[in-house]
Formats: structure tokens, sequence, C-alpha cells
């Protein structure tokens, strides 16, 4: 149950956050206002830029059906193939391959289907594969029979096995219809980025399609849809800075597509019913915009999040940095605390006006260890926090969160004082 | 094909389009502006009401997941379930009998489905009835396979035949599952309202659900899920003055739900996955509660449009309006001049500056005749041009269309001189 059940435990604060939250932008949060909050959690959500909160504060003044043939009709549809195109470009693809979503998880749920069609053929997937550490709307199979879909290890780092890959491909009954492997291009717990252009060449190799859940890595790392040889990607725009309710799919063409999750009024090509989220999409194009310019951010990023893990391991000798032998992400780091509950973590960071996350908050809500810490072989009751940064966090934000991890480590070793020496 | 056909030809005019558009609020559009433009194509999309945008733009300037349990995602939760009490409000329904979605199509897309749960028992609905003049996304039927949607007939003014719907309930097999029944509260096209509680009483009788998409009624007639007799009814927040890119489910009860159509993070109770689009819902909130109390002006609306009507006759002795005999929403005119093809008229009022609509906006990038119109016995040849009302069109709207209407009967007339005599 996601919403309800902490209601009552929040509700006596929650109009008063709203209230302070909905009195400072997203800018002043992680600027002037950093003293209040600091929000170190942009993998679950991150602040809408200034460019997209224009694009979406300038759709919001017109009023217009993109499917209208009036004149109010026909500026918001130019609006959004506009916005099409600028999602294209951040993954080097045509404005034609790009289908607009309600976000990343309706997005893999129209791709994960055992129907396609290949023009006007139907073209059968037999199977999914599917490594263990993806995302719940990747996992969860989207439209295929729980049967149909194999679960595939990764290693201690995180990262896919490729002979397990191998393995389940070859013992697939190519009767049944082609293989699929959806794969993420970053984790979002752990931030670690999978082999994914070394799996589609095995995939391939078997005639197999490769869904690549991109949501984590667009923005962070460069994106081609074609050097990663995904037959589909998908991306959601509040991962990159853009608009929540909002994300694409990118095909490689447009002859080969999925049946349509969602029938309606024939809106993308057919692919897609219902009324297009003209200003999200908006926000969403400005937003990828700025994240394909934005990458040289990630340096900086980087040298904040390095310089961070070098301290708490200072502080704390024994933290267990989480998928850190392997190819990260910049900007995220997920690590456990031997002895502390990641939930009494979390609680003292957010006493202490610095959001951070323990696991992902898709997952957070329910109780149990991180699926991604069980596949990754790390102890279950090793709770984790992940701080997931920005090219918007600063120094001063690095240095709150060293000093509140440094109190939140004492209370540890005190309480475990043989331990600690 | 719904974008990209028509942009070659517009696409020189776009970018004025959207600056023009952009340059004026929807007030102002249908206010002070409105000698350059005139907004009367309400049912395809409504402007975004001051309270909704107000609502929006807080959320805005908020970040955070409403599934995290930090202050921020805590403070977005708290935004959401309160749109939630505001969406149950306008519908007579409690809170926890809401789910958001991305929109109707999304909700029509959910509901419509063989596969239920009653808690954790399979309950199996063995096939869909629906009127033939039922949106897109419910004439197609959701996730049902095409033979088992039963397509009713309506009579000559547009409403369901109560006696088709019994002869096919008596007929359907319920070894296969339970029946369902799919109606409209108010028809997007011609405004005609739909014998919705009757039709539940017989639904009910023969052991069947009943779905009801209340997309156009809402806002503009009193709604109330249990006067309806509905087991579901569903929602598009842009037809009544909120953002799009958000609809609602509300359901009778929490026991019986659709399979989900989206699996994911485990939002929504499970029902429906996927980041909550919360600046669009805290808009739909506030939209839903100006609606509930705006329902007074639909007198003065229906006024407008009645009077309308009454000139255009005068004008056009030879006019058909389509669905007049029904009982009608108050906002919407329907109707066909012999001679003079759809398009025509539609760009005719555009170069006027006027904003209507040929059919439904959903449809209007098609090429074929209106299915309602078609199940309703009108010729198939006759075109239509739908006008649609909202509390904001004024006297002088009305004027303006009433002499761009004039001078388009004139040309016709005047191509038709021995029909005219």
């Amino acid at each position: 149950m996601s919403y309800g059940k902490l209601d009552g435990k929040f509700k006596k604060n929650a109009h008063q956050f709203v209230q302070c939250l909905s009195d400072c932008s997203p800018t002043q949060m992680t600027g002037s206002m950093k003293a209040q909050r600091i929000y170190l959690d942009h993998n679950a959500t991150s602040p809408l830029l200034a460019d997209a909160r224009a694009a979406m504060l300038a759709a919001l003044t017109m009023t217009g059906n993109p499917s209208s043939v009036h004149a109010e009709g026909r500026a918001i549809r130019a609006m959004v193939n506009a916005a099409r195109a600028e999602v294209a470009d951040l993954c080097g693809a045509e404005p034609s391959q790009v289908i607009f979503t309600s976000g990343a998880t309706e997005a893999a749920n129209h791709l994960l289907t055992p129907c396609y069609l290949m023009g006007r053929s139907a073209l059968d997937i037999g199977g999914l594969f599917v490594s263990a550490v993806e995302h719940p709307c990747v996992l969860s199979g989207g439209r295929f029979l729980a049967e149909n879909v194999i679960v595939l290890p990764v290693d201690r780092s995180g990262c896919l096995d490729l002979s397990a890959l191998k393995a389940g491909l070859a013992g697939h009954d190519r009767d049944r219809g082609l293989p699929m492997l959806a794969l993420q291009l970053a984790n979002n717990e752990t931030g670690v980025i999978q082999p994914v252009a070394e799996a589609a060449r095995i995939v391939h190799e078997y005639g197999g399609l490769l869904v690549v859940d991109a949501v984590q890595g667009a923005g962070r790392l460069a994106l081609s849809r074609a050097a990663l040889g995904a037959d589909f990607l998908f991306l959601s725009s509040h991962k990159l800075g853009g608009p929540v309710g909002v994300g694409a799919i990118v095909a490689a063409g447009q002859a080969l597509m999925p049946i349509a999750l969602m029938a309606g009024g024939g809106q993308e090509k057919g692919h897609r019913g219902g009324t297009e989220n003209a200003p999200a999409i908006a926000g969403f194009g400005a937003a990828a915009r700025a994240a394909g310019r934005g990458l040289e951010a990630m340096a900086y990023v980087r040298g904040l999040r390095d310089d961070l893990e070098r301290r708490l391991r200072a502080l704390a000798y024994d933290i267990v940095i989480h998928g850190q032998t392997a190819d990260r992400l910049a900007n995220t780091s997920f690590f456990s605390l031997p002895g502390l509950k990641s939930e009494t973590a979390q609680i003292g960071f957010d006493m202490d006006g610095i959001a951070v996350s323990s696991g992902s908050a898709c997952a957070s809500g329910k109780v149990g260890p991180s699926h991604v810490l069980k596949a990754m072989g790390a102890d279950p009751e090793l709770g984790a926090i992940r701080i997931s940064l920005a090219a918007s966090t600063t120094q001063a934000d690095i240095e709150r969160f060293v000093s509140a991890f440094a109190t939140i480590n004492r209370r540890r070793l005190s309480r475990r004082p043989a331990e600690a020496a």
C-alpha cells in the first residue's frame, strides 16, 4: 500500500511541509534555502529545471487539443512535435521514432508484451529475460505471463551475468516466439551501469530484441539508441529534470511496434491513445535539451560523490558501498552501515533536513530488503541508504551530509562499542 | 495518423500561433482577446481554470516523489491525497475509491478487461456491451478480445436502446463470466445524455457490472456514482478545466478491482504503477472542486446554447441539430448543414478566428463520417460541426459565431440556389 498508511503518522506535519516547500523554488531549495533542506534524492525525482518550467508555463497558457485541426489545436501539436524532436535528439534518434507515454512505467508495460506487429503481421515474443536488478516496472514483466519471464542473475557488483544471458537464450524455444531482453542502462539504487552494448550483441546473435530502460542513464550518460544496440529504449521525464507524468519510447524504426497498451483516439500514430499531455511534453522536451547539454557537469558531480564516499569511509571503516567496483553513474552512492537500520538512518537525515532514500522511492513504502541488494548477494539484513546528486548539488550540501552522517555514525558506534573498537 | 500529416500544411503558421496563443491566458482568450480568437471547443479540451492553474503552479515549485518517506515526499503525498478527496467529493465518493490515471483513455483501458479480482479471487467478465456512440477509447473494448465486445444500437436521438441491452444481457452466456456494460453519461459529439441509472438497474438485474464514462458529464451535470448505479466511473481532468495528463477511476468499493493495466512500483494501492503526476493531480483536484461549485452556471450556458440554436435555425431552415429531441448537455450543439462539408465549415470558422470541431477531436484527424452520426441513422454524407461552450463563453462570442455562420451559410446557399429557393 503506497499511500494512506503513513499519512496518519505525518498528517500533522504535512500541511506545514507543503507550505514550507511551496514557498521556495527547487533552485532555492538547493540554493539559498539549503540551510533548511538539502535534497539528495535525484534518482527518485529531480527538481524541475528552469527551462522545463518555462516551457510548461508557456504551454499552460495555451488551450487546444493536439488532435483538433483549428489554430489552437495546431499550435499545441506543433509544440508537441518540437518536444518530440528534442527527445529524439537526446537519444540520437528521429522524431518519428518517439512515442510519448505517461511515464516510464507505462512505457515498460507497453513494450514488455508478447504481441508485436511487424507492419501488419503479428510477431510473437516467446519469452522475456530480465536482470534481477531491474526496476519493479520491468521486473513485473509487463504483459507477459509470469511463467514466460526469466530472471537472470547479476554478479556481486550488480552487473548482468552475460554467460547466464547466453545460456538462457541458447535454451530459449524459438518456436514459441523470439526472445526479448529488458535491461536497464543504469540501476536506480546503486547507479551500476550495465553492459548494454555487449548484451545487445548477444541478444541479436540469438535473433532477439532488446528493450533498454534508460531512465536513470539519460542526462547522466551520453545516450545513443543505436550505440546501445537497443531495439527500444524508454525514458522518464522527471528523472532528468522534466515534469512528472510523461515519458517516451524510442524505437529503432517504425515497422516493428508492440500492440498498443491503450487503445483510444488514434493519437501517437495509433500507438498510444489519449489526449497528449502537451504541457508536460513541452517541459520534457526542454529538459531533454538541457540534459543533452548538461553532461559535462557529471565530472563535477562525480568529484562530489567520490569525495563524499572517501569521507564516509574515513568516518566508518566498515561502510559497505554497493557496486563500488563496477562502473557507476557519477551521481549515485548506495551504502550500508552494519548495525544501522536504513529506516533509522533515513529518518535521522530527514530530521536533519536532508532528503535521502533507503532503496528506491518506488519500493520504499514497502517492507523488506532491497531486491537489488539481494540479487547482488549482499547480506539481506543490511539496510542501505541511497544518496543521489545532481549538477545543482553544492560542496556545502556535501558538508552538511557528512556532518549528519558523522552524528548518526557516532550513535551507531556507541551502541556497539565492542565491534567499533 | 494523428500527427505529422497536417504539419506540413500548417508548419509555416505553427510558430506564430504558438507565439500568439502563449501571449494570452485562456481567460484573455475568451475575454479581452476574443476579438482575435473565440474558443468554442470545450468538449475537446477546456482551458485551465484559474484555481487549477494556481494549484499546479504551487505543485511545480515542490520536489519529491510521493512514495519517498522524507519530508518532501510526504508533502507531495499529502497534496495528492487532498486532491483525491476533492475528486471523490465531485462524485459523492470516498477518497479510498479514487485511483488516479494518466487520463480517461487509460482509465477505460484499465476498467475494460475480462480479468477482475474480488479480493484475491479471480472474477471473470465474459463479455463487454457498449453503446454504438461510445468514445473510441471505450468502443475499442480495452483489453477484451474483439469477439467479446457487443455493440448495442442507439435510437435516432442517440440514446441507448434499452430493449437491445436487455436482449443482449438475456442472451449472455454466464458460464463465460459476468456481463459488463460500458456506457457514457453524455456523448462528446452530441451532448446526448444516456439513461444510465435505468441501464444500471437492468445490468444489475442480470448480475452484471456497469462502467460509466463520465468524462463529458462531469462538471456539467450533478454527479453521484451511487445515484448513477455505476460500479465504476471514470473522469478526465482536462475536460472539466483541469490540466491534461490526469484522470481518475472511481470505484464503488475497494474489494472488486480490475487486474492492473500497468504494473510497477505499487503506487495507488497497487492498482496503477508509476510515479503519481502530482502537479496534474493537484490541478485536477482544484478543477473538481470548482466543477462541483460551478454547476449553476450551466443554466446560463444552456440559455446561450438554446438562443444560438434558435438563431442558426432562423438563418438556415434546413439545419439538422443532432440529438435535439433528447436530453442533452447544456453546452453542446452538433449540427449539419446539407450541402456543406464540415471540413469546409470548420476551416471557415477557424479563419474567422473561431475554434469549433467537426466531430470529436480524437477522431477529427481521421477521414470518414462520425460513428456517432452513423449510429444515430443520420445521412453519413452529412458532415457536422460541434460547438461546445463553457461558463466563460459570452454573449459576444455567440454574436461572433452567428455572424460567421451567416456568412458561411450564405456561401452555401449561393452554391445551391434551386434548393434554397
